[in-house]
């Protein structure tokens, strides 16, 4: 007899492993975070003496889910600014966050993110912020898988710090981070209009210098391409490209309006891209085309966006979104099978983002980045097929338990590792302020 | 003093009347399955009396939604046919609904979406099967306001009936639901290929002897319109207009594709259009302009449609896509306001299905059809605007109680009028025989 933290016992088992193994009444076996045996109960479970058992019948069992763009702290401004082009919409944002981005705002907004996040079945995500310090101690504290790191900003940034001093700071967070289970560091620009070709690249350089991951949002809307064209005759990929910017150690959000070029550089470059469906298109971006990238065998990984714009950090309705939309676009049902799109929340996006030795799958030795999905609800009732289910029925509100690196962070829908009621609280008497501050700007 | 069933105190009002108020703090009093006061709660909670009182501090309290097109009781077959073109769908899905479709499992399919539209927030839907005196059954039960009919069809109908019978059962099912306070007769047909001229015209004549409805599919997909065009020499809308079926009192599912002569004609008639974006992406249909039907100044209403291809019943997903999807393909985010879409379920629909005396908004003298919406939760907070919050933000599992007809159908997320237990172990048991069957024949 073993003797194991956690074993979870029962349930249907999608592993998203490589050979993309269901099994049905199956049983994990958890041991210092990390998942020590995986199969069918029978056989397994009696195995095993574990401090802590958890019962998943009538469940479905599968990897936490990858949210591989967001900004989680732009929570606290969720249905500020509405119905505006992108451009006009971030400068109204803008304003909002040059007087209320702070390092203790910024914990705050993550802190909210992280809740609704972790109740969805998120239980890793790229993040894109100021203070990302502050995220960083709100992911440590809560126990949430999260990859950041500094925001290079040449021209306008609306925290007003010069380029010198993020690289500063930059060495001190990734030196930590790369030390902390749980953080993983990266280093991220906004985009090539508002970053300088010497800070882009010094930030390459910086993020080759750990071999960690660049972050950047590449071709969103028609006009960024087309100011692009103007400023530098080109177009944003093939002005990354000439920069040195895409390798393999490239995520690029967005990705929504580009040549044949473009798909190609992007493709040899072996960079991945992040759709973003729901803010793509409520910020009248366009829509991505995701079909042609996965063609060109471009990584095609799955954000939120920031809930300001998108206006949640549901990543069940994202790829909802992003199996749908293809399909409606080309006219053909047979594109995006369901498969496909829970691979990009899962393994695909772990591997995309150097997490596939950790995450993304459920295998023995990786670690334990878990959910439990409910199935006795009404709309998921019958299931023929569980990958149609992910996609098109589950909801986030189904996820009924998270683990992550092997800790119970949500249990039967109660969060064990942070006050949701305060942050909730705090979070609503800030947006009292935030609301009388723009109403006074108007 | 006065009397009342019901007092609903608190909470954030969105009244969805002529004048789209919105009351912070309110109060609804409702008598005999009426609402006879409603306004701030200061000055009007003190002078009723109810027998029942419902704290609604914290929540949105709102209309109930308005589903104008679905198929419920192909919730049994949830899942079972996927990425297939529409013809070759139809043709799999009518291979079980051959076998499986019968008075008892439509009763049990029909239980099965209403636990699932109850619980998110959908109080009245417009339905389309066959057996609909067992769906009609079902919602009498439960207490669901339900409107459906008789469904022509002339070739090739799954349950082969010939269309003489319809008419029959039709005349009785009408009368008989005219009494019922929650039933609303009206009278289908399939399409205009599946059902001849003259059995289209009949059912028009039908439904002009009593003055009610008559719903039809009309242009969901290219295949549909070009074989139209074929045997009638002309598109589905014209063939239809020319069939004299075009009133004031026509429901048109889907119209996806339509020329401009379509688009005028629509909009001459007086007729609703429904749209169904998840069902006509899924199937890879299109995408309808319902930015260009509004602008013509059709009604514009917004479905489901069945969830083997929807896969659910969730209107808040449907609102979402309704909302996003102009903004991303004519790339203009100033475009589907959220006041807009929120009016597609709520009042344009009651008033586009002949029910707008009896719900579709909260005032004096409607019936009460309304639902309490929980804002304690992180991906709704903050609310800096409460429109887009229920567009964007808000999901079926923030519903927590939910009132039709004055009758509290669901109390703190527990179905109050069936045994929702029982419902999916009987569905999940004749899954089981489905999934066999399908095996069998392949």
């Amino acid at each position: 007899m073993q003797t194991a933290d956690t074993l979870i016992r029962g349930g249907l088992l999608v592993a998203m492993d490589a050979a993309e193994r269901v099994i049905e009444n199956a049983a994990i076996a958890i041991s210092g975070g990390e998942i020590v045996a995986l199969g069918p109960a029978a056989g397994l479970e009696e195995r095993f003496q574990a401090a802590e058992t958890i019962d998943a019948s009538d469940h479905i069992v599968m990897p936490g889910l990858i949210n591989a763009h967001t900004h989680m702290a732009d929570s606290l401004f969720r249905s500020l600014v509405e119905d505006l082009a992108l451009e006009a919409w971030l400068e109204t944002l803008w304003t909002a966050e040059r007087r209320f981005v702070a390092a203790d705002t910024v914990r705050l907004g993550a802190d909210l993110a992280l809740a609704e996040m972790i109740r969805g079945g998120t239980t890793t995500a790229l993040d894109m912020f100021f203070y990302p310090e502050s995220t960083a101690a709100a992911a440590r504290e809560v126990g949430f898988r999260l990859m950041t790191g500094p925001v290079y900003f040449t021209f306008g940034s609306p925290d007003g710090k010069p380029p010198e001093e993020r690289t500063e700071s930059a060495r001190a967070w990734i030196e930590e981070w790369m030390r902390e289970p749980l953080l993983v560091p990266c280093v991220q620009t906004h985009n090539h209009l508002t970053v300088s070709p010497e800070d882009t690249q010094a930030a390459r350089a910086l993020a080759d210098e750990y071999g960690i991951w660049l972050q950047t949002h590449c071709s969103e809307t028609a006009t960024e391409v087309a100011t692009t064209r103007e400023q530098f005759g080109k177009t944003p990929m093939r002005h990354l490209a000439d920069l040195g910017v895409l390798t393999g150690r490239t995520v690029l959000a967005h990705c929504v309006h580009l040549t044949d070029e473009d798909v190609a550089l992007l493709a040899g470059s072996g960079a991945a891209a992040v759709h973003n469906p729901l803010s793509n298109l409520k910020l009248g971006s366009g829509i991505a085309d995701i079909d042609r990238l996965w063609k060109a065998g471009v990584p095609v990984l799955l954000g939120t966006d920031g809930p300001v714009s998108s206006n949640d950090l549901d990543m069940w309705t994202a790829m909802r979104f992003a199996g749908l939309l293809q399909r409606g676009v080309h006219e053909d049902p047979t594109l995006t099978p369901s498969r496909d799109i829970v691979r990009m929340v899962t393994r695909l996006a772990a591997e995309a983002l150097g997490l596939g030795e950790v995450t993304g799958s459920l295998e023995v030795g990786k670690r334990a980045d878990l959910i439990l999905i409910d199935t006795r609800r009404p709309h998921l009732v019958p299931m023929f097929d569980v990958y149609s289910h992910l996609v098109y029925a589950v909801g986030r509100d189904d996820v009924s338990t998270v683990l992550i690196d092997g800790r119970i962070v949500m249990r039967e829908r109660q969060l064990l590792t942070m006050n949701e009621g305060a942050t909730i609280n705090d979070s609503k008497a800030l947006a009292r302020e935030i609301a009388a501050y723009m109403t006074a700007q108007n």
